[in-house]
């Protein structure tokens, strides 16, 4: 990705719609949708302050660092509203579970609404947030983060819901972590807030992906004001039209803690004729056209509003939007051989090879 | 029920199939069938001793006592193994999330295997175990047991499946406390060990039913040898005979994590031209003839084999089995209004008013 070196130390109320417009890209459908965060988030700033943005590197080493997110299928969560107190009853029972105060908090992933919302909880706790996530984008699956595919020791997880239970699972392995996880979420209504792989800053370093936030904000700020925001995205991350239409078809369930089916773009213009399907499990999975691959994870691939360039979540589209399918490479992490073997197409059961966007026939 | 005020002090191996038998018998179908318990039990006792008694008044008023039943479908457990380590890991977390060694522990319900298999745990942990139990029969629901119904404060529910996978749940509510430990187990499988309203043993007195263990036994001793043991559970029990044929139609399946359906008993002899239909959620909780209610949940309704007086659990009832149902008055405790409100048959989705056993028409 094209994307300076630069990195931010402070989130301001005014840096939350650009940081949104950029999470919500790089959600790759999912994540969560960007709209009630953005309010939310502005709403906590303006009550409990700007926020501090911190490199894993300026932390004390064995500082405790809480990355975050919401957990179930964005569907529910784009209905169901936060309590406001999710973040201190989790940050209570992570000290509790380490026996050390939490330093910092981080974004699991800064893809979507997960991008966003660990701003607003790092204000309301008072606490600076990493630059950095472990995943880069959004991805379905508890397991689906740089800590698991470094090989980092699982951790306790623990998870809170709008009602304020709250679990820690000490789970065997990725499968179970994932599998525990989701079965607390679907007992909870389909949507819980979670804080996995607790760690010592030193410990984290090395094994996320450095300058989320800053990417984030990037884009959004590159983006505003832009006469042609499609082709200045292009440009910026390195992306490839996958196909420019409108929606012709969605297909939608809630079904066991996920979201999942498939949208269709009927091409227009220099597409017309053409058809794009893209297969959904919350996140924008794999694009095809009569069959044959055109992208597919772990590369990001974004539906956007052709006028205004916002990506548009799995749950706001709607028939008939006219849409713009773009695609872009993903972290190196992602595909290295343990990185595709945690989320490359056989991780979601597409028996195909992983081709890179870049490589792939057009 | 008639049974003696004596207690037991010690549990051997010689005690474990009266034990059984009496377990099985106030499971009313549920708790899980007692074979596998019987012999992994006896395995235990012969390689790690046998097993202290005791009475809560014995302990030390601050010493924690951990209550531990099976939880899950009875079909599943009938065929999934212990792996022989959760109770240690059990403990473990017991110990660490309250801070202080268990002197005891205690079975949850006194139905059916998990009336058992308690002892193989305290006899493998070294611990004494008290002579009691929150239901003084099985029930289907974490929250169905004593200590609910009187009003104890919720406290931390620990659960280790046979993976290794350990999960604490702080729950807001009975009802949460409920479906996120069957969450849970469901993904575990179907099966998990769980302890929960774990509490210094001041606390508890007054708050349990008392001498379970005893009773099981007692009830196994008086029908050994007995040659009309029917007859002899009969006034033992203070219990009526439902019905006595066969079984013409099962209808079982296991869903949600627990096993659902009913039995219908054909009369044979003085009963022929009578039919029973049995409605069950793990446990027996209805009794019905032609529509009209001959016993129900909170009283205890158990199919035996008419031939030995063996109580048959709901996943080993067989078609043509020659059974006889009967039915006997509940602990009183149940019958209070907020025990008939945590375990009357509304509590399981019956529109109909509780009536005790020994009321009913006939």
């Amino acid at each position: 990705m094209a994307i300076s070196k630069e990195k931010i130390t402070e989130i301001t109320d005014d840096d939350i719609e650009d940081l949104a417009f950029g999470c919500a890209l790089l959600g790759t459908g999912g994540g969560g949708s960007v709209g009630g965060a953005i309010l939310e988030t502005r709403s906590a700033i303006r009550k409990f302050g700007s926020v501090e943005v911190v490199q894993l590197k300026d932390l004390p080493a064995d500082g405790l660092v809480m990355p975050i997110c919401g957990i179930g299928a964005p569907t529910i969560s784009f209905e169901m509203l936060n309590n406001g107190g999710e973040a201190y009853l989790l940050r209570q029972e992570v000290e509790r579970v380490f026996n050390k105060p939490v330093v910092a908090i981080m974004a699991s992933e800064i893809g979507g609404s997960n991008g966003v919302e660990p701003v607003m909880w790092a204000s309301r706790l008072g606490l600076p947030i990493v630059d950095a996530d472990t995943m880069g984008r959004a991805f379905p699956e508890v397991q689906m983060g740089s800590f698991f595919v470094r090989g980092l020791p699982l951790t306790p997880i623990i998870l809170v819901d709008f009602q304020g239970n709250v679990v820690t699972i000490t789970p065997t392995s990725g499968a179970s972590a994932e599998s525990d996880s989701r079965a607390f979420t679907i007992a909870a209504g389909g949507v819980a807030l979670m804080a996995d792989y607790i760690n010592p800053a030193a410990t984290m370093i090395g094994n996320v992906i450095v300058g989320s936030l800053s990417t984030a904000i990037e884009i959004g700020r590159a983006v505003r004001g832009s006469t042609d925001p499609i082709r200045k995205l292009s440009l910026l991350l390195g992306a490839q039209t996958l196909i420019t239409g409108k929606i012709s078809e969605i297909k939608r369930r809630t079904d066991a803690g996920f979201v999942r089916g498939s949208v269709t773009i009927s091409g227009t213009g220099i597409d017309a004729d053409r058809e794009v399907r893209i297969e959904i499990q919350n996140e924008n999975l794999i694009a095809t056209e009569n069959g044959r691959v055109l992208a597919s994870v772990p590369d990001l691939i974004s539906v956007l509003d052709t006028q205004t360039g916002a990506a548009i979540s799995t749950e706001e589209a709607k028939y008939a939007m006219r849409v713009t399918a773009m695609a872009w490479p993903c972290d190196p992490l992602w595909r290295t051989a343990q990185g595709l073997k945690t989320v490359g197409p056989r991780a979601f059961g597409y028996d195909i090879e992983y081709v890179p966007v870049e490589n792939s026939p057009r």
